[in-house]
């Protein structure tokens, strides 16, 4: 995979890099974009990660969610470890090319690695100044972290 | 409002941070979070963006979305020029706290600056190496940011 030519574009013009149909991704200067992966099937945002270069030509190419780890700088294809793995179904990219959206088919129990089925399992209350408290929803473990995530 | 107490607590033990109901979120280096607004109706992505303390304290006081903008190293209120605004009906933080999501009702005719209701307006096609084109999707142009954006 690594020898075939990039998949992206240089950077062009703000008309090119919005209007155009030449994938020009904007990499930050840590060399990543971010994702947004929502379930393809109720529409809730399920994780955000980010990507680098290799990570998102693998993505393209495979058709499965690869990130980058910020904290642990290294490459995976989600579900590696858990065997949550996202399959794509729409891939999308923002006016700028500096975020990618994803469409995915989640296996297993859930994406978040507390156990959860997405990431975003509380709201913040609004309206309010001052302290906020968390209030938990669709905050239901679905599995066991120390299960599926090997030490 | 800046006279007010942060919303924000310290950040804790990653337990506290994951499974507590204290709002302590990760800004990163440049003081951002990152911020995902989702249409309230049709699930769709609108847009992705940041938010320093600022703007996110002034997003949670008032319902309205606030952003930072890195471009332009400015805060600002989503539709303070265009008039379309986002007022949030729910809004989420996820596990390690330094992502929101946001799920808006989207005022006017769309949330991208190119005139379209969602930034995501082009597919990226999956399975292939190479150089890739993409596919405009839901491009339509619904206003002329000729007309909405004062220079």
């Amino acid at each position: 995979m690594t020898d075939n030519p990039s998949p992206f574009a240089q950077r062009g013009s703000t008309e090119q890099v919005e209007d155009g149909r030449a994938l020009a991704p904007k990499f930050d200067a840590d060399g990543l974009v971010t994702c947004v992966a929502t379930d393809a099937r109720s529409g809730d945002v399920l994780m955000v990660a980010h990507m680098n270069a290799e990570a998102l030509a693998r993505t393209i190419a495979t058709g499965e969610a690869w990130y980058f780890s910020r904290s642990r700088k290294a490459l995976w294809r989600k579900g590696e470890t858990s065997g949550h793995a996202q399959r794509i179904v729409e891939m999308r990219i923002d006016c700028d090319q500096d975020a990618v959206w994803i469409k995915v088919e989640q296996a297993g129990a859930g994406a978040c690695h507390t156990g959860r089925r997405s990431c975003f399992y509380r709201a913040v209350p609004l309206g309010k100044e001052g302290a906020v408290t968390l209030e938990f929803r669709d905050g239901e473990k679905l599995f066991d972290p120390k299960d599926v995530y090997r030490k």
